[in-house]
């Protein structure tokens, strides 16, 4: 039996809480020595597992798109139920998630790519390959669907979904409605076109 | 005649210098002292015309506002194009605004809404009833245009536009593309409905 593994433990528990700190505060809004404090993690511990904030910032964003990715996993690959129900659950469940936090921390990406100093090349760089796959992801489940336009509609999800999260960072009440469209407008795209009169 | 108005002039150019620094770093990136520094204010000064840093925000804030209000007044108020024409070259100018921008800043109502600092309770006011405010300009225009759901698809617009700009500040050969969806969003949410089969 292997025993537990404090290095991996102190380093899960750093991305904890710059994670929470990130999505509250921002890149820019957050210092190294808070979450060390919050974690109550040495200085020298924390230069062990990240060299820089940039490096941390990295592997805070890196822990949040493997959770939603094994989400999308989980709920796009039964094949049993029609492509628009597995969709129509993913929304569910990331209203459900966003519901359940006090406060709002809505996406991370919409947060990190808001403020300059993750603009480092590197940051801008996983955004947007992981913007990239999310959107794939999607475009692949509307094909399935039989949408129109697959990649169109993706992107137009994405693009509403972190809109409506920003309305909801103002204003908790706007956080049903936004996903309450994001539905109607999946509802909308995905409609077969209909054959000219 | 009047001579210059020194202290009106420094207030206005303390709220260029936040209004710059908060799209790029956030509410909570940005401090007091580096924008003292940026306008070559003395501290005193800047206490003067605001009380604290929410103070200066919601200055900040009401003065963005105000500039984005005024474009939609010139452009929606002109009676004799059709109201989509509008709509259209309300895009165009805003698409070019952004492309202007070095770097992309964004919109200052998104950066704000999703850093923590920001949300106290007056700046998550002020944000909500300016989006909302924003949303009746539009609907407005789309009912003019006879569009089946304008206040649906007045917010529809404008949460693909906070999260087109948000890809766009990760990649900014992203604005384009999010404008290109935008302008498609708008025609398919506008397309009269087709009489039932």
């Amino acid at each position: 039996m292997s025993g537990p593994h404090p290095h991996r433990d102190t380093r899960t528990h750093l991305i904890a809480e710059g994670l929470a700190a990130m999505l509250r505060h921002g890149y820019d809004g957050v210092g190294i020595g808070g979450i060390l404090a919050a974690a109550e993690v040495p200085k020298g511990s924390f230069y062990h597992f990240f060299a820089s904030k940039e490096d941390f910032a990295l592997a805070v964003l890196d822990a949040y798109q493997a959770h939603y990715a094994a989400l999308r996993r989980a709920l796009f690959v039964q094949a049993e139920r029609p492509a628009l129900d597995r969709l129509n659950a993913y929304l569910d469940s990331l209203e459900a998630m966003h519901r359940a936090e006090r406060p709002l921390g809505g996406c991370l990406y919409g947060v990190l790519a808001q403020t300059a100093g993750a603009r480092g090349d590197r940051v801008r760089a996983s955004l947007t390959t992981i913007i990239a796959n999310w959107q794939d992801d999607l475009a692949t489940l509307l094909t399935e669907a039989g949408a129109p336009d697959p990649d169109e509609t993706a992107a137009l999800l994405i693009d509403c979904y972190e809109g409506a999260l920003i309305r909801a960072k103002a204003d908790p009440a706007a956080l049903a409605p936004g996903f309450t469209r994001l539905r109607r407008l999946l509802r909308t795209l995905t409609e077969p076109p209909l054959p000219a009169h």
